[in-house]
């Protein structure tokens, strides 16, 4: 099996899965709701680094993909958090794990660049 | 678990690994690769609407991150292909198919932005 049994070169659905991924800041947020839904403000305390502007944006894309939903308590003063949908939260649960998990085992090479190489043949 | 255990939002490593996500035709390469070796002309082929400037961009950004090497054969007249390495394998098979495969099955709904929301509470 190989992700091009997938048709991960040509197949739309996995290019748009790909391009929630090329926005740096989406799956960091999507990863921050994965602990449960947030106000925006306690976001940017969650996120190391993150300024308002692209916080916004990210949130806006990610709403727009149906991957995250707004939604409005009915309090006073009103409260508003950020959570994911359930295609967020499946995202999250698989892909975004899968990526992290890697990443824990992997990182370190990938941040040296040392990916093993073969000798000539 | 969560990708919050893993360090996401602020583990270096999985930083890196996203890093590599955000270049929107890495994974395209990454996965076209996946199936074996190729010629730098082969790739053009096997990846529809890639241009080569994005093509040679892609390419030297993974041999950097020392997911994909560049391999030169000694026949005449010299044949060079890139490979996936070891590192690059592991990320093909791990978080990249995963990826392929939440994407088949949930891609029609994030091309439609349907994520399912839930009512206000």
């Amino acid at each position: 099996m190989s992700t091009a049994d997938h048709g991960f070169v040509a197949d739309c659905r996995v290019r748009a899965a790909t391009d929630v991924l090329t926005h740096r800041w989406d799956p960091v947020v999507l990863a921050a709701l994965g602990e449960g839904p947030e106000r925006r403000v306690d976001l940017k305390d969650k996120i190391g680094g993150m300024q308002d502007k692209p916080r916004t944006e990210s949130l806006a894309r990610l709403v727009g993909w149906g991957l995250v939903e707004r939604r409005r308590h009915r309090e006073s003063p009103p409260r508003v958090v950020y959570a994911l949908t359930t295609l967020g939260q499946s995202m999250h649960d698989g892909p975004l794990l899968a990526l992290a998990a890697w990443a824990v085992d992997h990182g370190d090479e990938l941040l040296r660049g040392e990916g093993e190489t073969v000798a000539d043949e």
